[in-house]
């Protein structure tokens, strides 16, 4: 991470709707504790009372400016870093959280079209500067994603009803992302699940041996 | 107001805690109906549905970092400014208000010590930059509010439990802030209530006579 301890490690898994994101989650996680590691592992938004109320909130609003979806974003998060993220770090734990900055750069600077400037500015303010070690991000197209999600028979919460033109602009952004930012790195999300895994723990191996080389396998 | 339609009139009722605005806010409102006026009341946070699910977040959350008490009051104020006060404006409206971008800078700046400039930009964020035509503080000192508050009997919430100090930075903040801006009034909240409201439309008369001149009365 950027500021603070570096005890720690904190990686992020991050993607368009349907990417696989809380699978891969749960299968570095499932992979970290068979290893003798105790990850912690959030989801946002979520992870504190407060930041599950604001979950709901999201979630179940049915009228809900954009600048009003950011602002409560990123109470959320600023609530998970200082109650849940920065004390695990602090305590030399490994963190994985499904989404974290990226996803509001990617749906609320590129998807709703807020200024770019101001969403990166605030949400450093909401972090206190907190970065990934590593973000790695699911790519999948956007028919894809949205296929998988209404495969899995639940009701399309406010976010996925956004519409087709907003999910091709949260596309391109991780896409573009990705690029941009040696700490964000790309995984072909398409593949089965094992094989994207695969995919995951060689990003981690490469970068963080200590945690995730052949020698811990 | 400074951006947008200029066809409404928007004032703002401020003070620390028990300075009377919720009375003032009343009487205001009441003189406003009896001439003929239909106004548009709000409270903050508060006044949407959103806005008043976040209002009893911040009062009964237990923990809350700074950080994330100024971003959940900043997502209540946009969500009021987007959905109730600028239509009221837009519509030519005389809208008052109980708290409004004032309260945050003594309270989160000043009383929580967060950064001024940070504060000032993610608020003009939040409102789209809307400023009241005109704020009126209720001044009394720190001892007074608090006093007034113990005898109403109610239990104290959590920014009312937040200590003598942090209160007495907000009372002195409030003084600081109105001699700074010009659209920002001092009144002595300590007279009785009739004495303040005299005052109040005093003040609106000299600024607004076509909304409170002597003429409307």
């Amino acid at each position: 991470m950027t500021t603070g301890s570096s005890a720690g490690l904190f990686v992020a898994l991050e993607g368009p709707e349907g990417a696989g994101k809380s699978t891969q989650t749960g299968l570095l996680a499932d992979w970290l504790t068979r290893h003798g590691r105790d990850p912690v592992v959030t989801r946002e938004p979520g992870g504190t009372p407060t930041a599950e109320a604001v979950r709901r909130l999201l979630l179940e609003s049915v009228t809900l400016a954009a600048e009003t979806e950011l602002l409560l974003i990123l109470a959320a998060r600023s609530s998970l870093v200082a109650q849940v993220i920065r004390p695990a770090l602090d305590a030399g734990r490994v963190v994985i959280t499904d989404r974290f900055s990226l996803s509001t750069l990617a749906y609320q600077a590129y998807g709703r079209r807020l200024p770019l400037d101001a969403v990166t500015r605030m949400n450093r303010f909401a972090t206190g500067g907190l970065e990934p070690d590593l973000t790695i991000v699911l790519d999948v197209d956007p028919a894809t994603g949205v296929a998988r999600k209404t495969g899995q028979g639940v009701d399309p919460d406010r976010i996925e009803r956004a519409g087709d033109a907003f999910h091709a602009r949260v596309v391109e952004a991780y896409r573009l992302l990705a690029r941009e930012d040696e700490r964000v790195e790309r995984v072909d999300g398409t593949a089965p699940s094992a094989r994207v895994h695969e995919a995951v723990l060689a990003l981690l191996a490469d970068r963080f041996p200590e945690t995730f080389g052949e020698t811990t396998g």
